[in-house]
């Protein structure tokens, strides 16, 4: 804690935008933090003191950038809330859709990273989705143990990342409107 | 036509399990045709003139190493289709997740490659997923014009992708049977 509090919020969001700056440009694998540090302006012992090494650096900057799909949101219907929390990525336009490709494939080859990954973006993703569904369910919206939950986070995931692969186009909020209606509110039990 | 008959079926799939064999070694981005060429002990100049470049001749390699899901399956019920296309897949184990989800990610970068994936793996795919889809509606199992059609082949690719990034688990046969009876079907309006 105490190593943290000497970077303020501002010095780090400038530290995770240079971060994410050369993710961009030239990949994870190919990002050393010595060029962090250049870019930031600040020193690898800095880096490696506030984040351990280059897994969690990056990810922390991800997160940092583009909080989890529905953290912090509560429209008041569970459909309104797949909706908000979903199409605030697409329409940030496909950056964060290549960052999230290219830290999924690197992690497939680095066990750290694997694991930060999972720790800092999908987890809380996964909380976020519970809450949103434990509301729904006290709203009366669905069966508290509805046995499709498990699969929402992953539904929710995919829905941003497979239409790309497959057919060479980047969701937009149609798609995934179609995607909530037909797919993820059915497999709970939601019928429009 | 009369280029490729050049080459046996046996020679074909050698120059294939060369490929898938460096593929996965080295990733795609870092294989070379010169490399190829070394492995399957042929020339460049043969490799070019039967697949035009490297993305051409890795994507056929994938494709002829395991067929798209769901192609030849024909059990008699929607729910057997699934399972049959789907599990053939995870039960060859992590080298095919692992060599679909590299392609994807190179492919992000590469149109070329990009192209190629669409149109050799995804497309057909794509078809299968609609004979089947066909025939499950003329037997009254799914309503002809599902909204959600356009969705089974995303959802069953993303089967096989998005609980590995989420979870570190690689998807079991367990896990897929949940996914169609919990997600796929009723996104169909059939329910278990």
């Amino acid at each position: 804690m105490e190593r943290r509090s000497r970077l303020s919020p501002e010095r780090e969001a400038e530290i995770f935008a240079a971060v994410v700056r050369l993710v961009m440009e030239h990949g994870y694998e190919n990002v050393t933090m010595q060029q962090v540090a250049t870019e930031a302006r600040t020193s690898t012992a800095t880096l490696y003191r506030h984040w351990n090494g280059k897994p969690r650096l990056v990810v922390e900057a991800v997160r940092h950038r583009r909080p989890a799909p529905l953290e912090d949101v509560d429209t008041g219907s569970l459909r309104g809330d797949f909706l908000a929390g979903t199409t605030a990525i697409v329409e940030s336009g496909p950056d964060d859709h290549d960052l999230m490709s290219g830290l999924a494939n690197a992690a497939r080859t680095d066990p750290d990273l694997d694991r930060a990954q999972r720790e800092i973006l999908a987890a809380p993703m996964r909380r976020a989705v519970d809450t949103v569904l434990d509301r729904a369910a006290a709203r009366g919206e669905i069966d508290a143990d509805a046995p499709s939950r498990e699969f929402v986070p992953e539904l929710l995931f995919a829905s941003l990342i497979a239409h790309k692969v497959h057919t060479g186009e980047f969701p937009d909020r149609d798609y995934l409107t179609r995607f909530i209606d037909h797919v993820v509110l059915p497999a709970l039990g939601v019928r429009p």
